[in-house]
């Protein structure tokens, strides 16, 4: 299942994990940079004390005060150097139970390329799900921690109803709305991501252990800091963004007027994804935040998962892109499910023996890099598995 | 302030009363030809059991279909000539506390008018208000008899902030959110509306009898069926057009989804009126239908007299004619508020003594019509009063 942890730990991959050691997610000097050149160029040049020759040049042509936050970026992620572990106790790590997930992989969400500059440098995972996948048809519920007993009543209810349609739920870990979003999807043996503020060893709040031991079973815990992180008040705000551009629409179930569950509606509608409110008493101060997005964000009023999944199957024809064909649990997808350069990666393979991916490419007509990135997807889908002599057919495959 | 009741029951006032015994409101042949004959030629073609003539030229030109719909329309009137009150007895009732308002008096609310051929033939009233300064600024809120407690108490008080923002409210008189709408505005001694679906004499339900005579105080009961008339089903779906037509715009509190209250928002929507609905728990059947008109109906989410004043006030720039500037009640108006012509007939007035109407056309330069129309405004709002030789200022003038 864990595509990922299967790859080597290369320094592109190392680098990608130096990045959350060493600057805050959504650093906008760092993201443009990234822009310009590859993560281990901007890890060495971080160590180095200097920017590569051509950013430089680059960086001649740029307003004094550019210049001068770049100098200031690079002073306080320099910083963190001595608190960066070495790349042995870097890849030991996602040995363990946790995993990197890098913008290059096979399972990496591709809603987060839609934050351009503020695309997350990489995320750690804790969990035996497919991000990827789990993403591809997924929505996000929010809400207040100081949630009513109406509030959790209803989140639980929906969620259950949307894990029911195939659907995952991807919120934060708080107590309150998000833990009644996960637990009615965990009720209806269907599956969910929390996005956390923190690191995913140590969880946020550490009242919710059990409840994320549970969400690996079949999710994911996921965060943007690396593995000992503590939250903080501006991180829970900065993760926000990840949690809208991860799934399909977002959907606020009780918030007052100051939640941050409405910074996470607000990262909904900028990215152009459906936002969702489900109403309450207009007495309930638990409420105004919702109806605030009804009535001056022009927020859609939904009461239902069935309302929910009509908003975004109808906003999923207008989405760029392909649109999700699969169901969530990977575990469920038959060959008719796959789209069609998966169907002719998974029917290049031979009935017996393992092959590599090189031999895969040229069987099936397809370049290398797809190849690669259906491999993961039909591994998780449980299609292939690796051996010791490369990837070979699964028992699902011969269905 | 009864401007109405001080006019002569003429030929045409007999006939529009007479029509409201032979016909059902709405009734679309009816309406179609009193958009081509006066009401005391109706009345007599009625009686005559024939159209006049140039009526049955026109339809000589009909489908054959539409031919037969008059024919049986003629019979199913005629059925009623028999329970028609004599002309004593009709005018005698419009000298007891009951009023008839005609499409052609002062009172009669502009709002109405937009209906067209579904216009009322004529209005029968109760109460102390004028009937077009009550509808100049008014709002209808309704929703459903079996009401909850919240439903209730949130129509309570959004209704008294409403009249406390000089609002008029209008409603049906139901047990449950009609009740809580006038309730509201009584407690916040403001002006409300009830519009009943049977005779004002005989009000349904009877254990509002109380409730139906302190609306009567500043307000009015108001029905388009004869005293003596009883409820059934249909006139209550008919009725609702007219609450929706006489305001601008219509706010329902809480209703199931096969409540009569989303008729009236439908009929609201249909007259491109503002149709606001007030959201609640997702759990309770009786929010369903308000969370329908937000989710389908495009109706906007409002959860407080503020968010109802503030969509009023935005949709009034849009509507066509002038804006209502005045308060609901009359006697609150000032100068500064009365509309140009109300302004210079007011300023025709002789210091002292009383003057005729055409006489007050000559010095204001307005023509009779517009005299008239507004000699009843100034006479409600407390200006002018009529005495035995004809209208004088009246003390507020002086002020």
């Amino acid at each position: 299942m864990l595509s990922s942890a299967g790859a080597r730990m290369d320094p592109h991959r190392l680098a990608c994990a130096a990045l959350t050691y060493l600057a805050e997610p959504d650093d906008a000097v760092l993201g443009t940079l990234l822009g310009m050149c590859e993560p281990a160029e901007m890890v060495a040049a971080i160590r180095a004390g200097r920017l590569p020759e051509r950013l430089i040049a680059s960086l001649a042509d740029c307003d004094p005060a550019d210049r001068a936050a770049v100098t200031r970026a690079m002073q306080r992620w320099r910083i963190r150097l001595p608190a960066l572990p070495d790349d042995q106790s870097l890849a030991a790590l996602c040995r363990g139970g946790v995993r990197l997930v890098c913008p290059s992989d096979p399972e990496w969400p591709q809603g987060l390329d839609r934050l351009v500059s503020a695309r997350p440098y990489a995320l750690w995972l804790r969990g035996n799900a497919d991000l990827a996948f789990g993403c591809m048809r997924s929505v996000s519920m929010v809400g207040s921690r100081a949630a009513t007993g109406y509030g959790t009543h209803v989140a639980g209810e929906i969620a259950a109803d949307l894990s029911e349609r195939g659907w995952a739920l991807v919120s934060g870990g708080a107590y309150g709305i998000d833990a009644a979003v996960h637990r009615g999807a965990l009720i209806s043996g269907g599956s969910t991501i929390a996005v956390l503020a923190c690191g995913v060893d140590h969880p946020y709040p550490a009242g919710h252990a059990d409840l994320f031991e549970a969400i690996t079973d079949d999710g994911l815990v996921i965060s943007e800091w690396p593995p000992g992180s503590r939250p903080t008040r501006l991180r829970f705000l900065v993760r926000n963004r990840v949690i809208a551009a991860l799934t399909a629409g977002t959907v606020v179930v009780e918030a007052g007027e100051r939640s941050g569950a409405l910074n996470t509606a607000r990262h909904a509608a900028e990215l152009g994804k459906p936002l969702m409110a489900v109403p309450g008493p207009v007495t309930s101060a638990q409420s105004a935040g919702c109806h605030k997005i009804l009535r001056d964000w022009s927020g859609s009023c939904v009461t239902s998962a069935a309302d929910i999944a009509a908003m975004l199957a109808s906003a999923g024809e207008e989405l760029p892109g392909p649109r999700p064909v699969v169901a969530l649990r990977p575990e469920e997808l038959t060959r008719d499910d796959l789209d069609l350069d998966s169907a002719r990666v998974l029917d290049a393979f031979p009935a017996r023996g393992a092959v590599g991916a090189s031999t895969i490419a040229v069987r099936a007509g397809v370049d290398i890099n797809t190849v690669l990135s259906r491999i993961g997807r039909l591994a998780s889908a449980g299609f292939i598995q690796s051996s010791p002599a490369g990837w070979r057919l699964a028992r699902k495959a011969y269905k």
